[in-house]
């Protein structure tokens, strides 16, 4: 009896005015089989994250629901922020957690895609692993010039023509709807506060600069201290430890050391138990072997 | 909404007659809220372990049920096998897993041994955390001169009196019931066949030699290549990190290398982590980041 468990995790163009991301939170929560993790809202931004799971069926029901009452609560006419957006629900990543495949999250995207277009009448743009053309995998070419720019280009510009939906924004504006792996946002702090080193560093690990391939990285300097920013956009194929051993090898050739790291957000348990298994050099080891999955296993069995 | 679970590890003297062990093992899941995660029976020990979870009602009504079984189905008069015992039932201990104290456990063992002592009227002793004088916190003390010898000590040495249950062995001899921390059974191999290399190691490394507090650790020549074979009896005191890093450095100073490790058994969630976390130094980590902690809280406050 193993779970099917997706991850969803909106992204709304408000951060201001709390009753309406409360709405928005209620709606999705309201779904049976549904849980919310956690929210956070960003009044620069103006923008909120509301991260949730449930069943495949769940999770499409309550995304629907959140993309609904936001469509009838923000007017993109008047939001303002320093976010990029092209709509009041503007991204809907599906990442698969447990028992469910990436080619299920591809089709749990379309389902709602379809549904969003159908029913709401807003345009959808499929994107990263859901993308139907190349170009859409990256999530900023969907949102090139932005809600206003988007609203002249859909009309006659056939590059930009939805995948659901009419080809017309309205003041809902437009979603993009998608499937990834989960990403894990990991800084790592040195011990210097020279920006110009943790630069160096993000360069050589990144994938634009010929670093590893799931892996985004900028320098920055943070309470003082220079830190390599990284976003692992799929740690089953570039491990945390590998970066992490990477940045390790570079700091030292710039004669400075690794301070500390820091995980911003959720991580899956999966990826914390692949660094032990990889430093404690555990090559046998099966994740049956932990005590809570045995557990849960167990406690399922038994209902 | 937290869970209240206990582990508890009875060992049973009877590794052959698999039809005994199924009659304990049906025992122990038959009672509600306990759920069995692991067996494993030896005919050369003629032992049995039985692995099992649940709330700490569930758990001492489950290790009775299954001292109760034993005691009727195992005469230690004609038993035999090579591990040291002193009754049907030779060792239960209650280990704390989640929302639970060492001391709950204590507590769950002096209730436990109270009722064996009363109603199965079989001697009890308490052992490990549980031990009410010091002597007995090690259990080869408890199982001095094994079933055999304990039946004349028992009458006349007061040393040997009994925590619970009366000062004479019935054919189901007496039964060692503790608390401790939960075990975890840790090889390492070595680039070499050299034994010698291991037992130098296993000796640095081990609290008896000299070495880290809770390591229990032996040299051994296994499938052609040097292993240190080790039982960390409390890895939130002695981390495995630790015990691994230290192995890693005395190999170095013989001119060898760790080859891999191995996890015999289960081992606590917590345990991984905390190796990910050392490694990659994670100084900031709460658990409650691991998206499973967070869907399992939020799955159970959903009922």
């Amino acid at each position: 009896m193993a779970r099917h468990l997706v991850e969803c995790i909106p992204n709304f163009s408000e951060g201001r005015r709390i009753e309406v991301v409360d709405a928005i939170a209620e709606a999705i929560g309201a779904v049976h089989g549904a849980a919310i993790l956690d929210r956070h809202s960003d009044t620069d931004h103006n923008r909120s994250v509301i991260t949730f799971v449930g069943t495949p069926e769940a999770v499409v029901e309550a995304a629907f629901a959140g993309i609904r009452t936001a469509a009838q609560l923000i007017d993109l006419d008047v939001q303002q922020g320093e976010h990029p957006r092209i709509g009041a629900a503007d991204v809907v990543p599906f990442v698969p957690i447990e028992g469910v495949t990436m080619d299920e999250c591809v089709s749990l995207a379309r389902t709602l895609g379809d549904r969003v277009g159908r029913e709401l009448q807003i345009p959808v743009y499929l994107y990263e692993v859901a993308a139907t053309r190349p170009e859409r995998q990256n999530l900023a070419n969907v949102r090139v010039g932005q809600y206003e720019g988007l609203k002249e280009a859909i009309l006659n510009d056939p590059d930009r023509a939805p995948d659901f939906g009419p080809s017309k924004l309205g003041k809902a504006g437009a979603v993009a709807i998608g499937a990834r792996a989960p990403l894990i946002a990991f800084n790592v702090y040195l011990t210097t506060d020279d920006i110009e080193i943790a630069k160096k560093i993000a360069l050589a690990v990144r994938h634009s600069g010929g670093g590893l391939a799931y892996v985004k990285a900028l320098g920055l300097l943070v309470k003082g201290r220079a830190q390599v920013s990284m976003n692992l956009t799929d740690y089953t194929r570039t491990p945390i430890h590998q970066a992490v051993e990477l940045i390790r090898r570079e700091a030292a050739r710039y004669g400075v050391a690794v301070h500390h790291s820091e995980l911003v957000g959720l991580i899956p348990q999966a990826a914390l138990v692949d660094a032990a298994r990889w430093y404690l050099q555990l090559d046998e080891f099966v994740p049956d072997q932990i005590l809570e999955t045995r557990l849960g296993d167990a406690l399922k069995s038994d209902t």
